[in-house]
């Protein structure tokens, strides 16, 4: 058996084999690897670096006293770091992993997105936590920036979670019964230092000496700074760290105090940062000059140059071929795949039309791992195109004689033709001389290598990063092209990529590197190969093989309820590969919400139910491509059962804890560093939630309900399993306060008030859940535009839309809060936050209302609602219930023929009528037969102002015909004062015994 | 080329390989890979723990901004721990060593006395360090005691210096120029971490800051022992011991808190010793369980039971034989090796004597890893020898009729015979029945196995240590025994260890395990495998071929100077052989006490002189058996270039600082925590000196020379040299001071106040050098007395055997400072460390007294003075300078022939006359002829009270006759009182003109 340790020296072998230095853990707690200063540091400035290295890393909130089987407060990460990216990080690291006896070809390794960010150092890159049947074993991540600063060049980081791999390989569910070494637990060896520290951590140590650690620690970081000593500085920032960790697990950090000490690492680390450049640059970057191989042995990648073919133009075919195309990418986030070929599509469509070549077809499909482009009959050449280029005006080109001037010889000799040959030609209207000329149409080859390149070269995605490319950025790196047109390599160059013929299958493949013979192979050579590029058919194989498989155990999957997962499954795999899992019976005793989150969200397996929609103890998961099921089945149970064992630890752990003491613990919880806690928070929506029951009139037990509940607002977001999934904010308040004994209203509405929960998802469905939910989203708007961190085009990180979304989604649903308009809300909010003594301006609050509104008429758009119908209601968006009544209302009257007629006649008087004319006329005035007949009707027509259409439209429809009558009749704007304003006064009634609110004018256009 | 990295891998794998667990390197700073609890606290208790790590060990008073060659602030440490000790681990250790690639069988590798003791810790060990020709790397020691307890199994410490093993393996002068990783030196890797770390620790840290540090780490570390959690206790120990290296570093720690920290580190690491036992305790002593091999694998060692054979007694010779021994041990310190072979020989002589074995000679000789005893002709059997047994008294054995009572027949019947066989004997005087027994002879095999079984049980050095056997304890491990007598295992069971036939010679060579046919062949072949066992030959090879090496390049060995290394040389080694090495010439420019004190005390090198006494760049070293010379000279080189730019680097350093500044720098140095700095110490040194000069009225150029001396009394202790080679205080400061101008005068003072260095040494011969000499032991001796800090018998930590030979030497050699008596000098001593504050007692005082004078008689006797002789100058002693010149007289008065009847005479008055007898006679009644006799020459006798005996002797020996008549006609008592008194006072002022303080009864029983 490969014991831990033999793994620690294997990685060391296989990794200084490849060039990469050892060096030692760092002698100062550090919290992962990544904080050595080996990695920290040396990432930065131009220097290359290879390194690897041990690092126990300590976390003192992991603290478990030894108990649970996968947390430690030390855990060992071997770490890596290649920089510059050497080009191939992938296929080394699976190679590593084959050093570690893992069988690559038999299990289940996938490159799953997981982007990192460390604000508090000014750092973040992109990549992948790389899962080995389902576990996560190792974050893999190539560094954009660090310490505030950009990385040039960019460096690649491997962070191997030892215990987890080791655990996996050795089959054994707790870290201490690892074989550490031969006949040596990890138990045996580390099992008393895990309890002794867990207790220093979470019971015993010294507050207030681990505060004046801190303090000191940062003013000895600071003094060095000053002194330009960035190592010893460095290890201060080190040392506070960890003390403010110690702190953090002794549960003594206020709120104001981490932003604190937030602000002051996060300073303190730029400041390292930028003199440890400094004083390298100061020593000529010493590493620039070391004479390290500046080439990484390891796997076999493909070399562009191997498919460089010399081409003799005159031998390509005449006629039109076949473009294929492939960009080869490491593993996209699932998202980005569908956007890249969409990109991919529209790129090249219109790239082309921007050239006279012909094309048939564009099909453009993809994998998480490459982009395939077929162009139909694309043409051999552009033809040649004429045109004729502008020379002077005729009167200037030739004299009174009609001999050419000098202007007109000029332009010839320019053109290097005769003055015979110019041509009179019209532009702008006006006659000039011109010259005929022909452009001659280029070739494919030129014309495709141009504009592919242009396609790669435009590529971006929401987020975009570097890598060993100077000058590509994408969302992850380019790592090969195939572009074929016919048999034939077409010569692209973007940037450092050349196009070649040789593709990359499975990485598990024997040889993954295959030859593509001509364009038309491209699609079929890779579907020999088991991928599956298309992704509708990929996806509905996904939906296949998870049903069979459930089928199997008498089970489904709600494949339409798990849509969304389905997509992303889909864009996870190039080649579906479903596998059917089970777990312990005894885990679906724990809420159905804990068990399907775990399986959703961590692990992306689709739920099986039997037919009464029952959770069954089985999953479905989708590997990529061939492996040892049993194997990987093993693989996938295994982690299910340590997350579920997890689960149920917190589950467990939090129902010990009264409910009260769990509100009292989100004090500890920061919201916002300007805002506040999650507790103050709490506070806040429980009085806006009360201030709307009594402007409402909320009595009796709906009253009590949303009392109780605001009380308890948010309580379970200081649980150990909120913490852990914070997805499962609301449905564990639910549940942990029925099993304390809550009535079950109080429970639904604190589970309510966290809905909707997406854009589009359930809205509350009681008053209490409804007003509580409110609240929290006014609060949360009215906080956010007050402190300025309203949403951007690309950044919304407090989910703001979805805020938005949820007030107007809760108001449309909830008539009886009509009561409660955005506007009302908002500011009741913000009274609210002025009370905790936080600025919020009446602009601030004005945006807020704004957005809102524009959220809500983007919603009825994106619904399906016509431009102009919405528009006609926006008056009446501020309450959105009574809008959408209004919409239906309108709906509604469509059917009555006359209805068109009626608003067109109201449209008419309020577009006449000017504005502030009162709704009186003096009856006496109006003698005319027409004026008569209308009066007849005004007189007799109910005031609807404030009721909805339906009351209005019986009444209103008989003034159709008098109203026309009146209009063809009678000279409104008479010349006669006191006439003229018995007149209006006469229409103008008619429009303010409507119903308000109406936009008639949009109304009108838009019937 | 094996980098460093490399290196450390292949340690790891080697060790891994033979059961080690590796850990990874602490995560807080420690100074050395003991201080890592996978030490520290695995050492304790009885759980079975073999550890191999890195650690990079952090000293910040080794910081050197990375210029000096071989010394780093954090310096790699490669740490392996073996609990229990595995048998043979000097076995494993050299095959390590083959695994970094190191020729064992070319290179010359020694195991050098060297025993480690960390009393901060309470914690101490034998063992050595392991020489690569010449070079220091590896630190390989019996844990005995840590924390202040037993150690129990005894586990064996490997600590590899990497750095110096690398420079060494790679050839290289400065660790800056080590292949750290391929391509990247040690340099480029870690120069910058060097310089910035130095800084820090040098100049940068805030003093205040990490005092802070220190008092909170203590203080946590505290509370956490009375937490009863001995990882975080010990975890903030180390902390705080940080911080103080840290403090020290800086300079910034008083006597006073060094003492104090001291005694609070000591005493945490106690109590956390003791948690950590009791907590492994009340966890059932996990590690006893646990299922790592119990055997290591590794070099081949002799197991005892190959040896093992049957012995048919009936087969066995029946002649005489010769009997060999071989005692087989690890190296032996160099001391011990003679002392055990006049142990083996004593102990075997006594017990065989005790047996009725007949034999011849015994002869016993050695080397450090063996001792080997021949008996000549040991016969097979003891004879049978008869005996009788004492039954009742014969009154009691039989009635009045002569009938044996019970109490005979039980007798009889106890004993086994007849009643008739009782024969009568008497005993002690009375007469018995007894029965004649016969006592057979028993084999040489059972007596002598129990006999050499009863030598290695006893056997016993200064420093004794246990390793892995259950009993036995000695100087270093025995690990075989060979005893044969004739052709035959002799069965000997000591402890664990069990004698056969197989011997163990050089560990290099190929075949290192040798059997011995029979007794004859012991000593052959040992000495065919090149072994010299016998001292003598070894010692005179080391004479001869370093003579014939000097010889070589025109140089000689002065081996009677340095006698004493050669005594050490001889029993470093097996079998010597020389081997010349040069070193540059520029270093001879280093002051000569430098370069043969690094000679003799560091490396064991033998100097070569020209013929006028100069030094050559030469050395010759004894390596242990063949090797590559070449290689190994140049190893040896090396090592000798590393320390005299090491010794040229701090001589350069020195000579930057002032006087006044060295002299400063020495109060931060502690004397002795109760006694407070060394500068207070040199204080008083100066001033009990000048108080000397002022009563001994020394002025003009020797008072000046005297008061500047005292002024800069110590100084060379804080200089760079003298803190790396303490031996050189005195030389250095005479060195300096000259460099630094002052007078010649000076310069000699402060080098003669050091001395004698040794008993015997060279003492001042300078006035102002020899009062400053004695000023510093009377100090010493009072301050240590007056602490209760006298010697014991073995114990003498503070040289105070030494310092009281100086004193008595230097008043010797200096009669002109005959004003200065050894109590008078204590006294004045003693007062002036009260000035300091400091109790000291009378007694004290006079325990001092009695302890130098005591000093001053044994060195006399141990001169060949008689101690009858001795004991008539004691009176003397306090004054060494006038009792030597006595005992001079004496022997010279001896010339005279009637000088002890002269004696005999003066004695005999002492003997008759009452003490406190007036010295006054009334002439008037002095009548008698022998009275009037006496009388003209005792009226003649002028006052020698105060003389010496030469002046005496011409002037009293006119009395011996008259006296003698005297005596023989008078009766001194008489009855008349008055009468009576004119007697008395007539012989007693006889006696009062005599030179006082000689003991004339003791003389005169001597002569």
């Amino acid at each position: 058996m490969l014991t831990v340790q033999d793994a620690l020296i294997r990685l060391q072998k296989f990794w200084t084999d490849r060039g990469c230095m050892i060096v030692q853990p760092y002698n100062t707690e550090v919290g992962a690897g990544t904080m050595n200063p080996a990695t920290l540091m040396r990432v930065l400035g131009p220097e290359p670096w290879r390194v690897a290295y041990v690092e126990p890393s300590v976390r003192p909130d992991d603290s478990r006293y030894g108990e649970n089987p996968n947390r430690l407060q030390t855990h060992t990460q071997f770490q890596v770091i290649l920089k510059p990216d050497p080009g191939n990080p992938q296929e080394l690291y699976l190679e590593s992993l084959q050093a570690l006896d893992i069988d690559i070809h038999a299990h289940d390794v996938r490159f799953v997105e997981d982007n990192w960010a460390q604000p508090a150092i000014g750092a973040w890159g992109l990549g992948w936590e790389v899962w080995l049947d389902g576990m996560e074993i190792t974050q893999f991540t190539y560094f954009q920036q660090v310490g505030g600063q950009n990385l040039d060049p960019v460096a690649v980081e491997l962070t191997y979670g030892i215990e987890r791999i080791m655990m996996a390989q050795q089959g054994v569910s707790h870290f201490k019964d690892l074989q550490y070494a031969p006949g040596v637990t990890y138990g045996e060896a580390f099992g008393q230092q895990e309890y002794e520290m867990s207790r220093y951590y979470l019971d015993d140590a010294d507050v207030a000496t681990n505060q004046e650690f801190f303090d000191r620690y940062v003013a000895e970081a600071t003094r060095m700074v000053e002194a330009r000593l960035p190592i010893p500085a460095y290890s201060y920032v080190l040392k506070s760290s960890h003390a403010f960790n110690v702190l953090d697990a002794r549960g003594a950090i206020s709120t104001t105090e981490r932003a604190k000490a937030f602000a002051t690492m996060r300073g303190l680390a730029r400041d390292v940062s930028q003199l440890w450049v400094e004083r390298r640059g100061e020593l000529d970057f010493p590493l620039l000059k070391s004479e390290a191989p500046k080439v990484l042995l390891g796997a076999a990648v493909r070399h562009p140059a191997d498919d460089q073919e010399d081409v003799d133009p005159a031998a390509l075919p005449q006629d039109s071929q076949l473009l294929a195309l492939e960009i080869g990418v490491e593993e996209l986030p699932p998202h980005v795949v569908q956007q890249a070929i969409d990109f991919v599509r529209a790129s090249l469509t219109e790239r082309l039309d921007a050239t006279r070549l012909t094309h048939g077809a564009i099909d453009v499909v993809g994998t998480p791992r490459r982009i395939v482009a077929t162009v139909a009959a694309l043409s051999a050449h552009e033809p040649d195109a004429e045109s004729l280029r502008k020379g002077p005006k005729v009167a200037a080109a030739y004299d009174a004689d009609g001999n050419p001037t000098k202007a007109c010889e000029g332009f010839a000799r320019g053109q290097k033709v005769d003055v015979a040959d110019l041509v009179r030609a019209e532009f702008d209207g006006a006659e000039h001389v011109a010259v005929r000329v022909t452009e001659t149409g280029r070739g494919v080859m030129e014309v495709a290598g141009e504009l592919i390149a242009g396609v790669i070269e435009s590529l971006r995605a929401d987020k975009n990063m570097r890598w060993s490319d100077p000058q590509l950025s994408y969302s992850r790196p380019i790592r090969w092209l195939v572009a074929l047109w016919g048999e034939t390599v077409v010569p692209v160059h973007a940037s450092d990529l050349v196009a070649g013929r040789t593709t990359y299958v499975h990485r598990t493949n024997p040889e993954p590197l295959v030859r593509v013979a001509k364009a038309d192979d491209l699609v079929h050579v890779l579907t020999t190969h088991g991928l599956v590029v298309d992704p509708v058919q990929r996806r509905a194989q996904v939906v296949e093989q998870a049903r069979q498989l459930a089928g199997s155990v008498g089970g489904t999957v709600d494949v339409e309820g798990e849509s969304a997962l389905v997509d992303e499954i889909t864009n996870l795999v190039e080649q579906p590969h479903g596998i059917l899992g089970t777990f312990g019976e005894k885990y679906l005793e724990l809420p159905e919400q804990i068990l399907t989150t775990v399986m959703r969200k961590h692990q992306r397996y689709l739920p099986v139910r039997d037919d009464a929609g029952k959770l069954l103890p089985y999953f479905v998961t989708i590997a990529n491509g061939d492996c040892d099921d049993e194997l990987v089945r093993l693989g996938n149970e295994s982690v299910m059962r340590a997350r579920y064992e997890d689960a149920a630890f917190f589950f467990a752990a939090d129902l010990k804890v009264p409910l009260e003491e769990l509100r009292a613990g989100i004090a500890k919880l920061t919201f916002e560093n300007r805002i506040g806690s999650v507790a103050q928070r709490a506070d806040r929506i429980r009085d806006i939630a009360t201030g709307f029951a009594d402007t409402l009139g909320i009595t009796g037990d709906q009253r009590a309900t949303l009392d109780r509940a605001g009380e308890l607002a948010k309580f379970d977001l200081s649980s150990q399993m909120v913490i852990e999934m914070s997805s499962l904010a609301g449905p564990m308040a639910k549940e942990y306060a029925l099993r304390a004994g809550e009535p079950a209203a109080v429970a639904t509405a604190l589970l309510e008030m966290e809905q909707p929960r997406t854009a589009g998802g359930e809205v509350p469905q009681t008053t209490p859940g409804a007003v509580l939910a409110l609240a929290d989203r006014f609060d949360l708007l009215s906080a956010m535009f007050a402190i300025g961190a309203k949403p951007t085009g690309s950044s919304d990180p407090y989910a703001l839309r979805r805020a938005a979304l949820g007030v107007v989604s809760i108001l449309r649903a909830h008539p009886q809060l009509a009561g409660i308009t955005i506007s009302g809300g908002l500011r009741a909010a913000a009274d609210r936050l002025r009370q905790q003594g936080i600025d919020v301006s009446d602009e601030s609050v004005a945006a807020a209302t704004e957005f809102v509104v524009g959220r809500f008429g983007q919603q009825l758009r994106d619904e399906g609602v016509p431009v102009g119908l919405v528009a006609a209601v926006t008056p009446l968006a501020d309450a959105p219930g009574v809008a959408t009544q209004a919409l239906a209302d309108i709906t509604a009257a469509r059917a009555e023929t006359r209805f068109p007629a009626l608003v067109e006649a109201v449209q008419r008087i309020t577009r006449i009528v000017p504005e502030g004319t009162p709704a009186a006329y003096d009856r006496a005035l109006l003698v005319e037969d027409a004026e008569q007949a209308l009066l007849v009707y005004v007189n007799e027509l109910p005031d609807h102002a404030n009721d909805a259409l339906p009351q209005w439209i019986p009444d209103a429809l008989p003034l159709v015909a008098p109203l026309a009558r009146f209009f063809d009749d009678i000279m409104l704007m008479a010349e006669d004062e006191a006439l003229r304003a018995a007149r209006l006064g006469l229409v103008q009634t008619v429009v303010e015994r409507a119903p308000r609110g109406i936009d008639w004018r949009e109304l009108n256009s838009a019937l």
